[in-house]
């Protein structure tokens, strides 16, 4: 089985150790069940009393808590142990498994014109298109498409059965799982008749360095300049993206988002799972969206936001629903007790 | 650069030009950022002080605010701004994107048996079942699917990786955006003791002419019968449309929407993004449902319909979402009151 | 056309025939259009009146009913007519779509070390990656992508263009529809300053057996453990699974939920429509979900719970939700009306 040295990983990633560097570390593990060869984090101090029971080879810990680590168990020091955390993950994730080699697959198709870059690799079935640009350190995944004329930026991982069409623009360090389609036509149609007259959709999608788009989710081309996606924007699977929209830089979203045509979001932006903001609006930086929330005005405000219906037994639900639907009626019984008291 | 020139552009599409016919047209760009070389449009009126302060070589405009235009800016004159720019699009996309010359891409695969006409392409990596039939002037994107015994009706475009399934049967010009799957299972089954048995699922799907798919929609086919989407119909991203439902012509659906099994939607409906309607319900000729609507009961009675709840600061929200789940004794409360006084 | 005698239906599904063995049967169709030639079902008694215009060849019926059925109309009578129909449509594929034979398509890319059973079927185009197994009977869809180390059981169907990613294993008999992603990266980050750091997602996704998965849905791979689904499950389409969620056996979920990460959700649950659950939460056996509803807090008791706004005409909607947005204060006010009066 591989494993690493818990020395040569504190080493790599810094912070203290107290332990035996020779401890051989085969899994990162949950802090509940880790056991030997594997090693931990805490990150919350409510979680001590596991912390206390742990019988993982090593923990990742702050200063505070390092006492209640037990005997036999080393102990990795270090000021955040959940951002160290994450940066074991991206270190063990390299080792165990090191970038493919640069390279084009055989059964690739690479059209006449596209510049792929010595040390970037593209998979089995994958499709280039014509005048595309593949960057340094690029991996392609299997069944991947790069459309005619589209760039992807240094060091960015298409996983398997992605969709870049023609001409959109990637920055450095993207990724992108599977299932991601970036550059669909935006939605756009004029009103004749009751009938719908398409509108081309000329623009493309850009996106900033570090950004991370989940499966399945979609990124439409602007109508006529670019849908633009700032960096270190972080989408979640099954998101919608319409044409025109800019997201600002470091916001993130959970999965089933849905963003209409030509809203602004701001930076440092949350949106929870299945939050849904409508077209045309702007939303200032450091909103936070709660789940399920629909965003049908735009916010100026800093600050955090929500709007669902609360969970209830069905029975009690119904009832209040019910009244719900005459509840300006209530507030008018309510001011015409007010005015006869 | 690629550009049109002016005069051109009017005698294709018609209306009135009141300017130089030899203006050169590089783009088609907002009004907002327009400049020398580009064309916009002007659809609204009361946007006529962008208007006034347009640098653009030409702009799209009604009569009325032909006079609003600036000296040394084309007029093209139309009783439709916005109509005409759309069709502008499409001439412009024809003009510099000429669709591709008939013929299978070398690494396609087609089965024996399947037909495809001579003026159709089918693009690198695709996939053509047996017994498949492609009409005239369809083109077939990179990595799509089109399963055995499919039709895809004349002038059809299929982007790269689109799923038709066995057996379905698209009208002419539809536009299949990537990811799109055309004819999976629909979701039946049969309950026995806590577990489900499978129902196969024996109908296609069939579209109608001119029908629009978003990328990653999804259209069931039908258990027996066909699932079927009605001539004109747009459908937007991430879109669920479930076994048996029947959409009726010129009805549009924004991202996210979801309609379940054996539903009938009219015709000339719109749903807003993410508007949900279940399943056995009938929804009449020109309803409109808002953005995050959940239709849980047929709609008999054109109009526009919503039900989401509001949004607000997570406080406020927190408060009545909680005084909601007692709503109902509060109303006989208010009773309780009006007797008394 | 090909047909089966209603003889050998019977014999080979069980149950009681009354009418003539040698009848042929075309098709299944719905007890409404039915018609010579056809057999439908008859599962609800309030359809009984449809029951006694029918003008199919045969009708699968309950006892009870089996005297409603007009003359000329054979019966094939069961204990749960739906369960035999079910049953039904399972034959009628089986013998009009015989699966294909074993084999690999010459134009699939199968890397060395990937072990396929003998009877398993590679369709077009597939990708199976190093150190995959594909079980015996399993049918690989065209297009589909079986990542390194994956394993797919026994008589499992993958459609085309499927994505299972690196080391996620399969129970037997699961079926997967178009575009599903099975263990694309969980969104997890590590906030610094802001700024998200990517947490690589070390662990897989384990499906029991039994498992359907609908197109385009998405199951993250777990953070360290994996994201695990239960024998039996049934997930529709566009549903979106994040990582280290557990759901129990024989659970249902309709199109577009959304379950986020590290929830656990019990056995026998069922999931309208668009459902959303939050993360970290528990939800206990037999609880049903209606459609649209945001499971905020973990769930004990077995029950059906619901929480959606009510759709309104748009105009009363409006002056409703204004006045939810201030009714908390409402109840002071009643409050304040019951002190005094």
């Amino acid at each position: 089985m591989a494993f690493a040295r818990l020395g040569e990983i504190v080493q790599a990633l810094g912070g203290e150790l107290q332990g035996d560097p020779a401890t051989e570390i085969e899994r990162i593990a949950p802090l509940e069940t880790a056991g030997p060869g594997e090693i931990a984090f805490l990150a919350q101090p409510r979680l001590r009393p596991l912390l206390e029971a742990c019988r993982a080879s090593a923990v990742i810990v702050s200063p505070a808590l390092a006492e209640a680590v037990p005997a036999g168990c080393a102990r990795w020091i270090v000021a955040d142990p959940y951002l160290h955390f994450a940066r074991l993950t991206q270190w063990w994730l390299r080792r165990m498994q090191p970038p493919p080699a640069g390279g084009v697959h055989a059964s690739a198709v690479v059209e006449p014109g596209a510049r792929i870059a010595t040390t970037a690799s593209v998979g089995p079935l994958a499709y280039i298109g014509a005048g595309a640009l593949i960057g340094e350190g690029v991996r392609v995944g299997a069944h991947t498409i790069v459309g005619e004329r589209a760039e992807i930026g240094t060091a960015s991982l298409l996983h398997p059965r992605v969709t870049i069409a023609a001409g959109c623009v990637l920055g450095q360090r993207n990724v992108l799982q599977s299932g991601a389609v970036i550059g669909g036509d935006g939605f756009g149609f004029a009103p004749q008749e009751g009938q719908w007259v398409k509108i081309e959709q000329l623009g493309a999608v850009r996106t900033g360095d570090d950004v991370d788009i989940g499966a399945n989710t979609c990124i439409d081309r602007g109508a006529l300049a670019d849908t633009v996606i700032g960096p270190g924007v972080k989408l979640d699977n099954l998101i919608q993206i319409a044409h025109n929209v800019h997201i600002g830089a470091h916001t993130a979203m959970a999965g089933c988002v849905g963003v209409a045509g030509s809203t602004r979001i701001g930076a440092y932006c949350t949106f929870g799972g299945a939050a849904m903001v409508l077209g045309h609006l702007e939303i200032a930086d450091r909103v936070h969206i709660s789940a399920a929330t629909v965003v049908s005005r735009s916010i100026r405000q800093s600050g955090q936001y929500t709007g669902f219906f609360p969970l209830d037994e069905n029975a009690n639900w119904e009832k209040n629903a019910a009244t719900l639907r005459s509840l300006h009626a209530l507030r008018d019984r309510v001011r015409a007790l007010e005015k006869k008291s």
